[in-house]
């Protein structure tokens, strides 16, 4: 590998953009962490690594930027906005997308950076903030061979698994948009189906261990009971994040003009849970909201 | 265990029924097949078993009756109905009941027996054919101590789990009515998903390989999906079956005046099935709902 793509950017250092970079310095590379947290600066100085407080101040010698922030609004401004890096990316630099967003935003974000000679990775990440540590996180890609051959040695270093969707931007956030409908659905029907369970009076614990082990089972089921069990909504992955994500999967569908009534449904919900207060709660408290509609009394 | 605890009556020899025989035959019971079905009864004999063509006819001195009918209205049928085998059950006898059905109808019809001495053992099973057949189902019982320990030697012989739910008949039913809750609701969002990724143009292979190991899996999504890619809809088991299985928790859900927004409408999805003439097809068949009302073609 070329001693240029050995310096890489990650924007965004939250739990997740924190994993990469560490992930990436551990790896060899030179990294220059970018955040408006001040305290997420620091600590990734204390790591090991170089820095900046803006996008537009990260050198433009760099030539692969790894961007993980919360949404496509965060990601437009990263690139385009006032601050942004788009102006001082140069021809043949790398742009890896993480963040969740619509495929038609994907696609849109790649034309106005390939005009520019930008290679764009469509590339949305799973796992959570462990895997992010640990540099096993799941990578859903598309974009060209010419995208992924820049991208090797920084997927390499963050991913366990990097699956490659196909050739076109928009492929890999359309991936992620349908994990995301399942994964939404699946948390919400693993609140409903522990607060009917609990207001027809079965013993909690005892339903998580029965489905757990059966046909009723799902990935977010096994996840996010527990922490129903244990009454603990601090955020290990918000209620904003799946309002946004299945909001994704509705606009999409929508422009596509096809229906989907489970994630409209789910989406809902997570509405009502945002509505009454819970927005930076855990997703598993979108079983609140049917605590708070009902006598049943929740751990 | 006593002589009399190894004559057991089987009545419903469909897929879990015959494999629930057999497993006690190979186990050494005697058993006395029961349907309406003249095929079945004679492989039945064929496997070495006894048969009856009407639940009265089985012999009045068989004090262990498993039931393994479709539905609340069969299994009512099979005890009350003008052939019914309640009339001649003895007291002291026990009645295994592992059809899905409400949990008030357990409770009633365990009211209705034990006031003629019947033990009611509240029996749901859960695996599916192939297991039926190996005696390794899981059963979600509740009942008294008593149904327990004279149950003990059919429950070994059929079950590799026995999930002990409480003491009060109707707990085994309302665990089953949670686990068809969240199974039904996860076949249809894996039919959703199937479905809006076919919309926006990914592969369905690739989509299954990601999403079978990501976090947007299910127990269903895993073994439904192959279905949908096959494109093969003869049924495992039947769209008729969610439809009654959400039935029982949207009427039980309803009867508590409690909220099962995401059930109800995975309910209406298999209903558009039915209604559509896919009763008798797979259940994974409710992704061709999304196909009918759209341009996607399916496998």
């Amino acid at each position: 590998m070329s001693s240029e793509n050995k310096k890489v950017a990650v924007i965004g250092l939250g739990s997740m953009g924190m994993g990469i970079a560490q992930s990436l310095l551990r790896d060899g590379f030179k990294v220059i962490g970018c955040d408006v947290n001040a305290d997420a600066l620091a600590r990734f100085r204390q790591a090991g690594g170089a820095t900046a407080g803006r996008p537009s101040d990260i050198d433009p010698d760099c030539q692969i930027v790894v961007c993980v922030v919360v949404s496509a609004v965060q990601a437009e401004d990263v690139l385009f906005g006032p601050e942004g890096i788009a102006a001082t990316l140069q021809s043949g630099a790398l742009f890896i997308a993480c963040s969740t967003v619509s495929p038609d935003f994907a696609v849109h974000t790649a034309e106005r950076l390939a005009s520019q000679g930008v290679l764009y990775l469509d590339a949305p990440i799973s796992g959570g903030a462990v895997k992010a540590a640990a540099g096993k996180l799941s990578i859903m890609a598309s974009g060209s061979a010419q995208a992924f051959a820049k991208a090797k040695g920084v997927t390499d270093a963050i991913a366990e698994k990097l699956y490659r969707v196909g050739e076109e931007v928009g492929q890999g956030s359309s991936m992620k948009m349908i994990n995301q409908l399942l994964a939404g659905v699946h948390i919400a029907t693993a609140a409903e189906a522990m607060a009917l369970a609990t207001k027809v009076g079965l013993n909690a614990g005892m339903v998580y261990e029965v489905i757990s082990n059966s046909a009723g089972n799902s990935w977010m089921f096994e996840n996010r009971v527990p922490h129903i069990l244990a009454g603990d909504y601090k955020p290990h992955s918000a209620i904003s994040i799946f309002l946004k994500d299945l909001g994704i999967v509705l606009s999409t569908a929508n422009s596509q003009r096809f229906p989907v009534p489970l994630a409209a449904a789910a989406h809902q919900l997570f509405t009502m849970a945002a509505s009454a207060g819970m927005a930076d709660w855990d997703d598993a408290a979108v079983v609140k909201v049917y605590e708070r509609l009902s006598d049943i009394t929740l751990p």
